[in-house]
């Protein structure tokens, strides 16, 4: 079953913006909760649960960065009860329940609204499909929303249990960049998946296509149109950020995120380049069948051509008018098959000419 | 019937300017008029008729806003008495009456001029085509215009009766931002229809494609080319209106107008991903064409290839010369058969060696 | 005869500019000169002979607005006396004599200097071409050169005469823009006349397709092709108008340009609309054909597998092989039949089945 | 044999830049240098011969205009006389004598070096090629190299010496502007042979397309890609002559070049027309090869159709059963031809009915 | 097997920024460094062993301009050595063990770190290729990392050595200039080859197309997607290093950049022109199968309608009813031989008005 083009909005046309409704599927049975707070030299870790959300209001106030992410979105009072916490405009809300955005970086007074998609394979449908991530940068902290759990950020999780590298060193700004980072990272290895897939199918189409081959072609074409629409609003987004002017983003950040726009820009350049040998594929697709028409149509060709005029011939002689003379001479029939292979060799050697044979 | 290219206008080329002269089919009976007027205390409401417009003139000079939705434009009369209640430009006025329109936002010195194009199913064509909706955006009041009565614009009037969210708070721009959010986000409803169509002509696409599947095809392409000249020019209008300096638009609307301007980015997406996905399908379509007809010249081919051969050896043993030895022979019958079947299965084999059954 | 897609330049290159030669046919055989001479309060208008041009120069210094019109543009000599009479640059003189140019807006020190294209439907070649109309619009003048006689103009010269809305109490700016608006409202109504064949075609596509169609296809694509050409550049001569900062044109016929401006943007979107249609329509073309071969084929394929085994059975059975037991059986030509009438309908269903019938 | 792609530079990657060597093919044998020195009131003309270059570096300092044109640039060493006396910047030296590249204009402190790309038709290849014109604007002089001989600035020198127009009057600048002039109004003749061709091909293409036509058509396509590759990079030349603002070019010639700006959009607009309608031209010989194929199908079909159960019939009555009753009634042969002519004309009505005939 | 679409990238998603890690193949089995150190009066040069890459930190004090070649990126720690002395960012040096990055220009406070695709013909895979080259030019110093050992750098190592031109009179920033200029040559030695090979390829198609040269076509294609993407970034690389605001990159070499911003945009246009080429080869080729198809097509059509009609007849008088007249004429036969000949004459002509013969 193909993904869905345009998603249901649960919200209806005119009703007040700000209201509170999830939009989109429900991913995860429970929605989960959990907090990092560290500064370079402590760091504090755990699980809250979905109903004791206000629990986590107290992190805004400490003076080391927090880190609070939520795994399923489907509640919009555990969304609210943190958004209010952090102060979060009520179309800021709205926004993180509704799945249904396109990359986008909004600046506030005090914090920065960023949606991103990341990408996943979906074993069941088999094809690329996009979750939603919203993320909240403020002074020290940022709030992270995802539809479900993913493993994508644990790798960011060990760096800061380990203290390796600088992320501790950083404030909330470097966290999100890495943030960012991860998920563009993670188009490279979805991207990966896709290239395999790709010159296998080019191999097919080479070998033997068929109409296997042409749906392939098709679904991959689909997949690019739609992963296309989540990754080319990466770019503005993230020069968004760069041109951000508050004092949300410290400038060492920034030398990090000229580092993942380039990482975008390629990104955006594979996403084309695989649009571009797709459109190959479709033409060569289409010349081969060509080609195997060709030569089913001279098969039949050289066959009937051969074929039609000695059957005449010997329709001409089981014809029974009585004054036959050639029935009764006594080598007419050996003569016949003579005439016959003359024929067909003069035939034989007339379409080796024209290349058919 | 599909609908017009191009619309007959009314106004002969080179007449005066300013002229009112409705261009444009007439799509309801009567002439109707209803005003709100109201602030964050009190509410009236009333259903004025077309010939008593002038009434609705006391309304300009109140404190608190008024919205006087205009439902049919093919009176002119009734128009110009509104129009110059609220001093519109005669340019201004004869827009309103043209529904030939595309998006766009203009501003005067003391009011602002939006036309939208609201997109509606037609039942009795099978198509989607639009009506146009004008705006008058003043300082304490909004002026709405449609071609015929819709329900769009129902749950707007609901959420001001019931004082709901903030709408009774604030000024005019908000209610004029609510009117604008609820086209775009009709556009949504509108597209979600066409991308369910658009899913069930696919999967017909794949498992019986015939001629029907084809107009199909060219009636969706049609439809986008259509729908895509009422949505581009949403973009260009609403970041007009955020960037518009009077003090029409207040900061607070400004945020809620980035808001729908991410819609409209997204509903443009959505047209121009369906475009995309529907020219894949012509694709599709065309290389299922070809496809079928290789299996048909195979099928003859085949069929040809076998029997031309077994044909033309059973002519020869039909002629009447008198010296045929094999005739005579006792077992040439049993004989001509092996050889037969041999030739026969000799073909097959070769046809399954290269693939062809 | 299509149309010349680039015209003869009477001007042999390297020639020194502001050399006066006719470049472009000869529409019309007489050169007529016409002036009208208003304010607010009278008007006077006359006939000129083309070898009395000089008496125009008077029309100059009067403090009333002077519209002159000149039909016929092939007599140099004519252009130059009124050009030297109100000064023009010796490149805007030759400018006019010359038909060969994109639409443009030139502001000169005390003067502008438009070209626009006027659309006209050649009865005799079928087809859609183009004259040049230049206006040259000075303080309290517009001087307007048309290729031959045209009606466009006539309406407002009613206006004129009639003194019906504003235009005898605006300048000569005004007179200018209604110019305009009647040149790019005149591309509406033919626009209109090609919508309206293109529509007939599509119901032709449909119906019965055949050569004919793909020809009227192509020659609706080559006159799209050509009158781009001329519509794009309007866009730009429009906004170069409006952005004019000299005291030419005043803020209040600004607001009408406004108004024209959109309308060419309208032009200009039916042009790209009927494009995109007219490629659409080759597609439909181009799958019809195909569609059509492959009920061709079929019938073709249908009625040979049904008859190639059936005749080689009948040619077996007319073998004259001495020992042919079968020949001599009772109930051997019955059962040929029903055996042949097995194999037919078998046939039949295996095609059944495969949609072929 | 087609003109090469890529021309092969006769400079190895890596050498130093600003070394002097000539990169393209040798276009004449002998080079010849010609200087007109003039001002209003008096002209000198001298043919200088190659090795006594440095005889016109007197002209430097004189205070008339001086024009120095070279034919032909495979001497490295007459480029470097020349150069070295006006003291040219190597680089640009290197460039003169490098003829691979696209048109450009680059200001330099004293000095502006304009390349130009002239087209002219290749009798021998059959072709349009392009040659290199490089010029030197100075302060009171003109540098011009051409790869051979051409007769395209001979007006400019009869004008000249005629002291037609203002040429003699204004300085070095308007005399470039002519040189450049002269180029682009080279390029109006060309297309003008072009296009006759196209037209011409178009009627080839609806009279009878064959496999000469399509190669006509790929030509025509190749040198267009090619032609356009010399003209788009006009346009931002001459722009970039008009934003100079240094004083080599006076206001009065900013007018001119205005103009000659105004013909290269149409040379760009004429190239890009003939694009597309060589693109037209394509699908338009597509179509055909389809519509003749189905008719060529249509005639295979209704044969084959018509006489395949007739042959299958003569068949059966040609058996030798025994028992075939038929074969003895009286009526029996007049009926077969009776059924037969019934079946034919059945036939016949039936592909009637489908519009095959 | 053609090349990798997308590159394994060794770091997994979400690992820390600044991990140096090799990511790409390894080309060469040693890592060598030599460097060369010089100014106008002398020039000292050396090997230095990759374990001793510490060695090379001293030449960053020295007045004069060092270059430090290092061929081989596959070994962290001598990258990090080298970095590490000439204070090189972390991100930096991870970027230049990442061989997957696109063309680009980052300005740092006190070097600038430039990285270049430097195209290569791989004789193994028969096909263009790509390796990466990074460059940090420095106050007085340039570092260039290359992937294996190539040979376009000698020429400069030559010019070095032997003093020729300027090279050793200017500082670091030319001696970088001249290594950008020789990679972006190095793109025209390897754009002539592939244009001999396209001109090959075209010369082909007109001749003998065959499945073959479709495949060709589409590696063609392959290639100049894959190569359009390390070509476009080029110019904008080379016009940030214009534009650059440091005091890096002196007056004179912004000049010089100029020059190798031309050359450029002319391999640029170049590879867009191998695209257009290719695109159009491969619809002559589709044409060219349709065309033959259409051949084939006509000689079974006309064999068949020959033989059709005169096999029927024959047929007819093989039939062995007992009342047939015509069997027992004298002349029937000789008539029936006229007849055939006849009909085959008359369709012969009939084929031949149809231009089919």
């Amino acid at each position: 079953m193909p993904r869905k083009l345009v998603r249901k909005r649960g919200k209806p046309a005119g009703s007040a913006p700000g209201t509170l409704i999830h939009v989109g599927e429900k991913r995860t049975e429970s929605v989960r909760l959990h907090y990092i707070d560290y500064d370079a030299h402590q760091l504090e870790e755990q699980d809250v649960a979905a109903d004791e959300a206000a629990a986590c209001c107290a992190l805004k106030d400490r003076p080391s960065v927090s880190w609070i992410n939520v795994d399923g979105i489907h509640q919009p009072a555990t969304i609210q009860t943190i958004g209010d916490c952090f102060s979060l405009h009520p179309l800021v809300q709205e926004d993180i329940l509704n799945t249904d955005h396109r990359p986008k970086f909004e600046a506030f007074d005090d914090y920065a609204f960023i949606v991103l998609k990341m990408p996943f394979y979906d074993q069941e449908r088999r094809e690329v499909r996009t979750e939603q991530v919203s993320l909240i940068l403020g002074n020290r902290f940022v709030l992270s929303f995802q539809e479900k759990e993913g493993d994508v950020f644990d790798k960011i999780r060990d760096r800061l249990r380990n203290n390796k590298g600088r992320i501790r060193k950083l404030g909330a700004d470097y966290l999100a960049y890495a943030l960012i980072d991860a998920v563009v990272d993670h188009y490279f290895s979805i991207l990966e998946q896709i290239g395999d897939q790709i010159e296998d199918l080019e191999d097919e189409l080479i070998l033997e296509p068929d109409q296997e081959t042409l749906h392939a072609i098709h679904n991959f074409k689909r997949e690019m149109i739609l992963l296309r629409k989540s990754v080319w609003p990466l770019r503005e987004l993230i020069s968004g950020l760069q041109r951000d002017e508050s004092d949300l983003i410290s400038d060492t950040t920034k030398i990090y995120l000229r580092d993942v726009y380039d990482h975008t820009i390629q990104v955006i350049d594979t996403v084309e380049t695989f649009r571009d040998i797709i459109a190959g594929m479709l033409d060569l697709y289409l010349s081969s069948l060509s080609n195997r028409m060709n030569e089913v149509m001279k098969v039949l060709t050289i066959m009937a051509t051969i074929f039609i005029p000695l059957t005449f011939l010997a329709g001409v002689y089981g014809m029974n008018f009585h004054y036959m003379p050639e029935l009764t001479w006594r080598w007419s029939y050996p003569a016949f098959w003579l005439i016959m292979i003359a024929i067909g060799l003069g035939l034989f050697v007339a379409f080796k000419r024209r290349k058919w044979l």
